[in-house]
């Protein structure tokens, strides 16, 4: 944390912060923006699938069309790329909070994403939609028992979403709403693309049965020899899920997790997480203080205290601090900075250091499992 | 429609009901389901991008998360492959009413879907969440309205999802919930994984000023030389785009519309449709009466009238009724039934017959522009 401090506030650059604020007709990426890859992908395999869920019993009114009935809520929607040539390892990317899989996917300026970059290194890999959000759908049954006044208007989950003005200093793009830091790695250009990525945010979590840790332990279990990717307020899912059931992962890693639990955890489930190697994962500009908040400097702390308790009880797990690195300015959405697929490689040096990987098994038949 | 009649109620197989109605825990879908195709899948490019939406300001209450500021609203998510080799000519597929681009991908018994399959026939593929709906998002300010106390709970956006029960008598699997036609192509034995597939649908469309419109049109501009893919709800999109602006349209088809609005639309409107060819498509059973409204009889013969009324006027209309070509027992949801892909090679045979496929622009560049 030396450099971060010596460098405050004294190194911005305003941007318009019009275009933050402007309401009306917002211009869109054009496509393009986007810039394919010069090699073609080569892949064995993709699609998606649903994963968990449960059954209830609407009636009409809660259905909202037709008549009452059957309904499925609780699921979760995974995308999969298999490369031609796959190594025996998987990589599972989890979205963080307001957030879908689009955060893995291309950059909000166009640049290709992790998803792709996985895959391009030899990973299976797979990006999931949390349960409650995007094409994993919700349970609008709260909603609807509030419309036809069956049940109290306030007993209907809220729907959270950062404005944009919020993000950019929670997610450290800079100090203030349209002023970023000089050496920041947020495409900050393409700052109202990003904006478009967030949708309504209904979950509760983390909770001791979230629906989440059963569908990505089924996920885990179905892959097997997986890698476990959370980020922000799904940084702490691969620990949790790892506590339920460790079948199937071979590593955890935590980006920018809202704390590690450091003093919270057990012995018993320290131990329990020692049998993994993990990584947690934070960029720069930590200490900045938010308007909403504290900054980000308490859960690095409690993250780093929870690598030391993790490590003394015979564990494998380490702190990437990228300024340590020397790599500066990254945000809190750092699979989407500039500097995305440099991250994306130490993450992979610490995937091949950390695991025994082993040897791929497509070629055996037509499954999927790797 | 002489075959249908003939058929009737007769030739139905009662299939375990129980596991539509059952509450509680739902066995999901394996992993090993998935079937991966025997060549691999090479592609020029991937990703994805967000089209439309405005910003509007809302208040803490209404962001539910930290303060006030900016949010985005109706804007579409797009995702797109681009094969190695492409044509000339790119695809937009839209999804239905409760569902997302899922309809498209990975059917629900793990077979290759639309998606994949264009693009390995050649044709650079986009598939999209609805405005409001899937990685859209939507617009939470009413609902977080209602839920404090600022707005009456009948304001709030109705949630409507199809019960599982609902969905199998409208989508035409069978003739009663768990019963199926003996001749269905859909693979009722995952219509779990089916049911999973629905979110809550806040539309309230056709809208004229249909965000939905807006984007789709900045898309088919930004692709140009494009085929619109429109179904059941959506299934008039691609007629509602081009009457705002045709511009980077070649075709369009609507598969299953709720009816053609065969008298509803003007001389003017249907010189304008008459520039384009455009394909109607209906599958099986679609005089078999609903619990809920009519059969899909209605629809069908609307849009034969739509299609005479543009031939009339100089146009390039065709109907495919599927048992017209000796295809049986489609459903509502042909592009996730067994002879899915038998259904689009049809589509791609009408797509060579009745446009001149340009050149492949792939090579001239960096952008996706084919």
């Amino acid at each position: 944390m030396r450099r971060v401090r010596s460098k405050q506030l004294g190194c911005l650059v305003a941007l318009s912060a019009a275009v933050l604020t402007m309401p009306g007709a917002t211009s869109a990426q054009s496509l393009n923006d986007v810039k394919p890859a010069r090699k073609p992908l080569v892949l064995k395999a993709l699609g998606s699938l649903i994963l968990g869920g449960r059954t209830v019993v609407a009636s009409p009114s809660e259905t909202g069309l037709y008549g009452g009935g059957s309904l499925i809520v609780d699921q979760m929607y995974v995308q999969y790329m298999i490369p031609d040539r796959a190594r025996g390892t998987s990589i599972v990317m989890i979205p963080g909070g307001g957030l879908t899989a689009k955060s893995y996917e291309t950059t909000p300026d166009g640049r290709m994403g992790w998803y792709e970059y996985f895959v391009r290194r030899g990973f299976p890999s797979y990006v999931v939609d949390q349960v409650g959000r995007g094409r994993s759908g919700f349970n609008q049954i709260p909603f609807n028992g509030v419309r036809a006044g069956k049940l109290a208007p306030d007993t209907q989950p809220n729907l959270r979403r950062s404005a944009s003005e919020v993000a950019w200093t929670r997610f450290r793009f800079g100090p203030a709403a349209g002023v970023k830091f000089l050496d920041t790695k947020f495409p900050v250009e393409a700052a109202l693309q990003f904006a478009k990525q967030t949708v309504p945010d209904l979950s509760v979590s983390p909770q001791p049965d979230d629906p989440n840790y059963t569908a990505l332990s089924e996920l885990a279990k179905g892959i097997m020899q997986t890698v476990l990717i959370g980020h922000s307020q799904s940084g702490r899912f691969p620990f949790e899920v790892t506590l339920r059931d460790p079948e199937g992962i071979s590593a955890i890693v935590a980006i920018e997790p809202p704390g590690c639990k450091a003093t919270e955890y057990s012995d018993a489930e320290i131990s329990k997480l020692s049998r993994l190697p993990i990584l947690v994962v934070f960029g720069d500009h930590l200490d900045v203080r938010q308007e909403f908040g504290n900054s980000w400097l308490p859960f690095y702390q409690d993250c780093q205290n929870f690598v030391k308790r993790v490590n003394a009880a015979g564990g494998h797990a380490s702190m990437l601090h990228l300024p340590d690195k020397g790599m500066f300015g990254n945000s809190h959405m750092l699979m989407e900075d500039k500097n995305n697929l440099q991250v994306a490689d130490l993450l992979i040096d610490w995937i091949a250091k950390s695991i025994q990987e082993p040897q791929a098994k497509m070629s055996s038949g037509r499954k999927i499992r790797q």
